[in-house]
């Protein structure tokens, strides 16, 4: 099974909260610090009723209340439990021979397209871990499909406008599908960077987006993507159960949607927060990535028992050996609230001291 | 994609319902008359912070609940987002050449088989569509899994324990799985039909349960499979996203399964409630079969058109047609409570006067 944060339901952890008094803070995991709306926890409650039917298959009240938001098709819309089930899905509906992954990245595309026996090409950041114009020459036509993750997990960088618009004139040249991962895009504040409006328009474009980041609701499970192939959709739909999204996730999500105001909040907490502990960090001596999301990717050179040390402070961070391309001395924390960060970094300053 | 019910979601019957003082009934889906009981709704409300975090992968509360419930080891369960959601894995997991289905029986085994290109033969039952000991001689080598639902959709009729037993026999023999869908087993008060105690200890058997129909719970997502093959079990967990059970659904799960008074009295009144409907359909000279679960299954000789002449009436019932096997005189409608029942019964009078 895929590691990806902090195990916060294993007896270690649970043993440990138990001992603190100010508990643990988990920053393996990258959720707005803002907290679920409370829009949203009213929509679950509200919910319950309706909850006692099955959910509706084509999730039409989701799909066009997304429409509405994002200016596209519902029908190009597709709907999961989850971004991750979704990844899934793609796999099984496209059987892709040959997949162009960057490195380092989210672990999930490549777990999830092993299940169909894929061969990788892997397009190895340098030491910036910037995506530049030469992963377009390994866009060679034996590849079926790239996943790009924008802003980059677990570095949090960005790729630019022009850079993402060539990668996709070369997908439509080589009848390639480009997916694109803008589960983290809403923490940037930089909304241009999408290229969801151009999905749904275009067969070579898969764009996914995730509720789970920015309105603070994992535990709920729900994500979306948008393409132009709707026989790729058809696919995916085929390719799962029919009612994977379930009715609190998809009330949940049409609350979320209104909550303008709560993002424009959490981006600007995010972004004040972000430079604050980036700088706090470099003057440890770390080396830390210039990320956009609302977490942070370092190196504590020569330290590889980072996370060991922070946990008895009740700091949870992610350990980045287990990503393809990374090494023990990589990590990631999430960005939180003043005070949470704060003892964060308290903890940091301590246990590098 | 699969229709399995009503479209109760579709501008048609949101019109509909809109334009009847009574609302729509909607006889095409299996819920607990009953209600979703209202220590899981609690437990839903109680789980908004909780689900702040992302889900526990590997669903420890639920399946410790699950284990001391059944008196089977926590490693041989899988919980899934709904008992489909584990069709779909076991498949992918699987990846079986040929599959052994009964005709009729629930139509996501045949989807989700079709997906990973698997061939079938299919057990075509009697007019009295039962399961009888000549499914033996179809177990043959070439068979790498059997699925069999107990009781069966749309049927609700019961295999006994002494042909169940005969079929694992085989199964063991041949090296051939018995997957044992028993979704719809709790309203049938059989409990002692169920081969879940020894699935835990057998590789050739998986046996699917679903929170779904007893706790009314259907658009919550929750269903679990137990089998004694860990290395099929960890293939299904690889086979999709590691958080597909939701939180809500999780603490939903554990909280019903301490509903034994709620399930003693969903069982009674189904019971009564089966054996009235049953003898006043009979009177209006349909064919009844012998179903044992919280629906029934009848023909209407020659009428193709009951699902239309029912709809004015706010009554939507489920048409068998699309089963493999069934025809355009089939029907299901679910046994609700004594009001609901008897509106459905005034408005079948009616129609078939």
């Amino acid at each position: 099974m895929a590691v990806h944060g902090g195990d916060i339901y294993g007896e270690e952890l649970q043993e440990l909260a138990g001992t603190l008094a100010e508990g643990v803070l988990d920053f393996s995991a990258n959720i707005n610090p803002l907290g679920m709306p409370e829009s949203v926890r009213r929509a679950v409650t509200d919910a319950l009723s309706a909850a006692e039917h099955y959910p509706d298959p084509k999730c039409r009240k989701l799909r066009a209340a997304l429409s509405a938001e994002h200016g596209v098709p519902a029908e190009r819309i597709l709907c999961g439990n989850g971004g991750a089930e979704l990844i899934y899905r793609l796999a099984y509906a496209l059987r892709p021979k040959k997949a162009l992954l960057t490195v380092p990245t989210f672990s999930e595309y490549e777990e999830a397209l092993r299940q169909t026996g894929a061969d990788f090409v892997f397009y190895e950041m340098e030491s910036d871990l910037r995506v530049r114009e030469d992963i377009l020459e390994r866009m060679d036509p034996s590849v079926d499909v790239v996943f790009l993750c924008n802003p980059n997990n677990p570095t949090g960088i960005l790729t630019g406008r022009e850079l993402l618009l060539r990668m996709l004139e070369r997908a439509k040249e080589l009848g390639t599908l480009l997916v694109l991962d803008e589960c983290f895009l809403d923490f940037t504040g930089r909304e241009e960077l999408s290229l969801l409006p151009l999905a749904a328009e275009c067969p070579s474009l898969f764009v996914l987006r995730s509720f789970t980041k920015m309105y603070a609701m994992p535990g709920l499970r729900l994500g979306y993507g948008v393409c132009g192939d709707r026989e790729l959709l058809a696919r995916m739909e085929a390719a799962g159960p029919c009612w994977n999204v379930s009715v609190p996730a998809s009330e949940a999500g049409v609350a979320a949607l209104g909550e303008r105001e709560y993002r424009r909040r959490a981006v600007e907490l995010v972004r004040r927060e972000r430079r604050r502990m980036k700088e706090r960090l470099e003057a440890l001596g770390l080396k830390v990535w210039d990320g956009q999301a609302d977490y942070l990717f370092f190196r504590a050179e020569g330290v590889e028992d980072l996370y060991e040390r922070l946990l008895p402070h009740g700091i949870l961070i992610r350990r980045c050996g287990n990503y393809r391309g990374l090494g023990p001395w990589d990590y990631r924390a999430a960005v939180k609230g003043r005070d949470d960060n704060e003892r964060f970094l308290k903890a940091m300053e301590e246990v590098l001291a």
